[in-house]
């Protein structure tokens, strides 16, 4: 089983992604549990704007994503809070996987379909909920199932301010959530492996 | 199999309910699957504002509600838009299976979990896919799976109108969608039984 | 100048509503300016489910609160968080505010025109801009003026909990930004006093 | 008096973009009342991902949009609709206007407010009003101020489609909205303008 993480945190590497240490909590809980892991931070990578799988420009690199998305069977959607919302970088990736939409396989099954996603969130400040309601609403549009509770995320209280997952004392919830998270990806992840989903009726 | 389906229409039978039209077209799928089906419409009930599954004052009926969502494997939730958004009908319901969060069976399976939720919008106006992801993100939190594609909805064109559902000669994508939906819900909570969530790691 | 907050917590009097101890520190700071205050707990009121100012049943209150609602220039919307959206109570005050829509005054204006609303938010979990975000877009769509920053919140870090605004030390950012939000409230009810909105163009 | 508007299409000029041309009848409308107005395609510079106004990689072109936001009087925020949300592109730019969060001038009046902020929004499928509470939510958090009804949007019915403002003849709503939303911008503009926010009280 193979689970692909994409961090749309809008620092590119080296810098330190709150967000990043966050969804690795995740993805170790689904390691334990051998499933392949990757994590992809989206700002480190040339992604055109567009709706379609293929390549929009050249040196447009979603593709790679593409292929990596379509191989996996838990995609997990990790973004930071900027006014209470998921970042352009996530938006742009979640814009990209729409091309899926139309992507099926020889029995006609959409390629989403049977996949699971999950969702990461940090911030600085309110927002998480919101954030994940936007990412999932994008994945069960495209066709993924969303297991109940399969997302985990921190921010500190009321108001801005400079705090930070990493630096928290306070990430005991953050963090049982996240393993929870990873268990429930693992099990739906598994039911459709045996149960899958057919091709929608015409 | 048992469905619930609760229809957060704001008009007490028995008016019409272009939601319950629409409703009753993914019921109906369900039962050629041998789904048994119960579809409530909350405001011919009296339910009390709160978050918990016991009656807070006398006369509230939620806990007769709570007893068949207990029992369902497949709840649909099903609201008109107003202002884009989801109603305060739906949204009492919705407030009340909060009391399910801490709710488990003598395994410490919250009760929501091996459960699915589908989505039912219809509009005059716009607004479909945000009432879903509001009433998703609910279901989500309290632990029910959201299948993908398990929704339908119909609106018309830009701005208010007169325009209906039961009315409309456009409802082809409409159904078909529902059909789907149907379908995929179907297929989940078949999953879930065969390969079940279990308790949350602590 | 008058201005009206609608309290949208579940729990009807006298239960201590975190809520509205917040929204009091708003109105206090309106008083300050001389703006003359009511505070009204809907869970304390019979409202109807309906989209229209007129009573749809015997009994039902709204008719009251929609004259206070035409006497208000400043109207705050304050609700608790569940789910991280706004409550059924105050979800269902904004729908009755949708039948504001078609009134106008004898200019042809519509009686929404010229009046701002403002926003309070408290919750023992993550939600609040999404709520502010919810209850904004009711507002500006009946044609209420939404003041820059014209709302405070308040809650804890992440994942549910116990603690209150009331019970917290940590509530300067939010009272500060209450008082902030006042000011925004009165200069703008003001602007429009002076430079009022009129007639939509047909 | 100036407007700016910025057009979140995915698609790069000389493409055509729906979302351009709806915005145009809103600038057409302030243009007939004096106001001086620029529209930028977001797709066509180069935008890095950030919070702050400042460059922040070589060849950054936000300081040069930074600067016309602040001359500006009126910004309008126009946006296709993706999976029923604004696009990666419009939530670029509104992450980096909160670098404008901590600007003031002299007085200490931070720099958004005593603007006003107007939406736009087309799309093939449902989804104009959570676009525009979107758009909204991050505005007046950063201090813009939003009129009553200073929006328009054009969609099809359900479903996604081939179908576009531009080849519609199902328009008129949309553009008598669109001269709406540009009276109500100009006239809190010049609200404003004779009676301005002032810094916030510490």
């Amino acid at each position: 089983m193979r689970a692909l993480a994409l961090n749309g945190t809008l620092k590119p590497s080296p810098d330190t992604s709150n967000t990043e240490a966050l969804t690795n909590v995740v993805l170790d809980a689904l390691r334990e549990r051998s499933v392949e892991c990757e994590l992809i931070r989206l700002a480190d990578l040339q992604i055109a704007p567009g709706v379609v799988s293929e390549a929009v420009r050249p040196g447009d690199q979603w593709p790679e994503i593409h292929a990596k998305a379509l191989a996996a069977d838990i995609v997990i959607f990790a973004t930071p809070t900027w006014f209470g919302q998921p970042s352009s970088e996530i938006k742009r990736a979640l814009e990209r996987l729409d091309g899926m939409l139309s992507e099926t396989d020889d029995d006609g099954v959409p390629e989403a379909y049977n996949k699971v996603a999950g969702f990461v969130v940090t911030g600085n400040e309110d927002g998480a909920h919101h954030c994940i309601s936007q990412m999932a609403a994008a994945a069960y549009d495209i066709g993924f199932t969303v297991p109940g509770q399969a997302w985990t995320y921190w921010n500190k209280g009321p108001g801005p301010g400079e705090e930070e997952y990493l630096s928290s004392q306070d990430v005991e919830w953050t963090n049982t959530t996240a393993r929870a998270a990873a268990q429930n990806l693992h099990t739906v992840a598994r039911a459709l492996a045996i149960t899958p989903l057919t091709a929608p009726p015409s």
